[in-house]
């Protein structure tokens, strides 16, 4: 990849008390919780995003929030820069180091603290995974709702720095829809709650602005979340059509009725071909585009709103419907999707996009997001939360190849800028990052950035949490 | 009402200008829009919260963003006090103006903007009301969820700046939850718009916090709101209990079980016999406590719900369900709950709680809220969304009696503290305003509060939007 994007340099008097900052920080972090060899340290280099790669000073992995809380102290003293990591599976490079900061991971912390049916909530360690509060309430008939792709490795803690959502976020919203209470430790060590069990919180919604802030306005080490029952039943039906436009136009469509199923997610043909080839999904092969659509409740309900789809979809010209007959086979289809991400990693380096747009803008985005990539002569797959208006473009291209690798780099901010001229914006889960930093010019005014800078500085007014992410460097005040 | 609440003291070099800011503001808004007379000033020095008053310097009623940024520039280069007005229904006092401040009335900013099915959205001015824009939709199928009992009258901008609730905010969420994007005049006059039509937005989520913000970071002109199908059916039921204590323990267990109405609203005797005399809804009056449980959807969804929600009722020794018979009926039950402030209004005067707590601690809260009610001797009606834990004490005393008054004051701060230390806090949907403003601190500690203000001071530096709300007056930076 070109390194077109840059990071701030490393503050010197940092860089060369390193022996001395190391020495510190063990007194701070259980024994084994201190990563300093040089080998150590790579696999904290990048994350998700990984045409970057810095090596950071050193790593902490402490294991409770008076250890988080002491790092941050002693960092803060010393104007040390953090950088708070969940699993490093972040798609924007929100996790990705410098050379001056300490990765302060928080992937030991994975105590579930308490579960509350009579509340509905759960209660765990930033560390814990997304998947790990669904597994433990699920034999209780309950699930967290919010389900990135990466739900098996993705922590709560990067879900709310970024905000994540998921397939099923159509129905029951992101992150920051499911989000009760954190305990944060600020940049200067103090540690705040911020909402809790009840409903809503007095004072200004400071929960609301933190999820979502990617590391910079503290460090998250505790959530509590809302807990879902399940539904009574959930079926995944295939929905096949000869045009991603008539796919498109239908997504607008049904939720412009006022239909609104668990999760709508659309494929085009390439990425139907290399998700059927990875996880044998039964997905027709045929069609130019796929919705998978999921509905959910009673035998009734789910057959009264699949009626109403399958009104719609006919008036757009679908050309297959295909009902998933058993728990096995909807399981299957599932797989495939989520595995689309891993699934196309197999055959070629890509990047991925995470442009949000107006559904009416839906069929227009897709012809022009292919009209980009032929001009670069790349290839691109989409699949993605088509009910949010979510879309994932993957422009593949060759991570050895600097020619290649410009391409598609060029090709996917030119297809985010698209995304913001219909009306929507650079990201809808994978946040900011150092991927779209530069970008957030053709989205926000100077004065909006003014604005949101002035409110990280309340925060934390040297700028030492996660510095060289979000904010273009140009124009910092 | 002992004047127990202290405002700022007003600025001198406000007060003293006041001819000239006048003839100055005259030249930035149309003819008629600038309130001057001191009669003409009196609807304004009040809103809900009856208990306070203040004469404010005057009153200008913008019709566009442009006319509220003048005002706005004009009021930030003069260091003039600005506190924003919608209907003037705030029950904490949030829209009491003070005497330097020009009061920003956004009640002539009432035009719809834009309707959109396709992306179920609307646009429409700060002014309009709540169920206008319901209204402006119904014919089509659509609706605005949040529907605060006001919704006759209070505004879209109000609703911001509290982040309304509501009944049906159980199923469908309050104010944040159905925000998509404002046009905002930040305090120097600078117009920014957050959010939009698309999902989400990158950068920090600066719409959730000016949700619930209070018109201190700014002042909304225009605001886009998520639009939703209206369900096939609704249905209020009536469950009638011996006690406060079971019926509480009744919508704990419900919502425990994974239940979620669209409403479940409490009212106990006094409440019930108070709402049956104005709306002759046929209330059970051989109860202690009733709630009115709404499920909506197809004939088979709500009986299944229906079902499962008696079930439970029965355990809790349930004494009358009576579901309503049509459409007469089921309007006549809101009628009667929706208008319960009025008609308590009319036979004392009160104030009303707004404290918020954990579901399973709903039947201790009440049960140790009317033994405070007696150690003072007064009188108390409950009646509230119970779903939500958002509880609404009204505790009726006489106004005129400045004894009577004094003890209703104390009692109901108790009330509030014990919210909060049951794990809840001071307001669910009402706000802080400057009624709760002091017991900000049984609920933060001076280093939440610390951190708010931060936030807020990066907004408005000089802290002239609203000045006397939110933060006690001690212990301000």
């Amino acid at each position: 990849m070109s390194e077109a994007i840059a990071f701030l340099p490393p503050r010197p008097e940092v860089l060369s008390r390193r022996a001395e900052i190391l020495a510190d920080l063990k007194e701070l972090v259980p024994p084994g919780r201190l990563v300093e060899e040089r080998n150590a340290l790579v696999p904290f280099e990048t994350d998700g995003f990984i045409a970057y790669r810095r090596r950071p000073l050193a790593v902490v992995l402490p294991e409770t929030t008076a250890q988080v809380a002491a790092v941050m102290k002693y960092c803060h003293r010393y104007g040390i820069p953090v950088v708070p990591r969940g699993a490093g599976t972040s798609l924007s490079g929100g996790a990705i180091p410098q050379e001056d900061a300490v990765v302060l991971g928080l992937s030991a912390m994975t105590r579930i603290l308490d579960i509350d049916y009579q509340n509905r909530t759960a209660t765990v360690q930033a560390g814990v995974t997304n998947l790990a509060i669904s597994d433990a309430v699920g034999a209780d008939g309950y699930f967290y709702a919010p389900d990135p792709s990466s739900q098996l490795a993705c922590t709560i803690g990067g879900n709310i720095a970024m905000n994540s959502g998921g397939a099923h976020c159509l129905k029951y919203g992101v992150t920051t829809n499911n989000l009760l209470g954190v305990k944060m430790v600020l940049v200067d060590g103090t540690v705040v709650d911020l909402g809790g069990k009840h409903l809503d919180a007095e004072g200004y919604d400071l929960l609301g602005l933190v999820c979502g802030s990617e590391g910079q306005l503290g460090v998250v080490t505790e959530a509590t979340v809302r807990l879902l029952a399940k539904p009574e039943g959930a079926r995944p039906v295939l929905f096949g059509f000869d045009s991603a436009e008539a796919a498109g136009s239908c997504v607008a469509d049904v939720i412009g009725a006022g239909i609104i199923p668990v999760a709508i997610e659309f494929m085009d043909k390439p990425a139907i071909e290399i998700c059927e080839a990875f996880a044998k999904a039964g997905y027709p092969l045929d069609v130019e585009a796929l919705l998978i659509i999921e509905v959910e409740g009673s035998e009734a309900e789910m057959e009264a709103m699949l009626a109403a789809i399958v009104e719609i979809a006919k008036r757009h010209g679908v050309k297959t419907v295909r009902e998933s007959q058993s728990a096995t086979e909807a399981a299957l289809i599932w797989k495939g999707r989520k595995s689309a991400f891993g699934a196309t990693g197999r055959i070629a380096d890509y990047i991925c996009m995470d442009g949000t747009v107006p559904l009416s803008q839906l069929a227009y985005v897709l012809r022009k997001t292919s009209e980009i990539i032929d001009r670069y002569g790349l290839r691109v797959a989409n699949v993605f939360h088509a009910g949010d208006g979510n879309m994932h473009p993957l422009i593949l291209y060759n991570i050895n190849d600097p020619e290649d690798a410009a391409k598609a780099e060029a090709a996917g901010m030119e297809i985010l800028k698209l995304c913001v001229d219909a009306g929507g914006c650079l990201t809808g889960e994978h946040g900011v990052g150092i991927e779209k930093r530069d970008l957030m010019l053709h989205q926000f005014t100077q004065v909006d950035l003014d604005q949101q800078m002035a409110v990280r500085s309340a925060f934390d007014a040297d700028w030492i949490l996660n510095p060289s992410k979000v904010f273009p460097l140009e124009g910092r005040g």
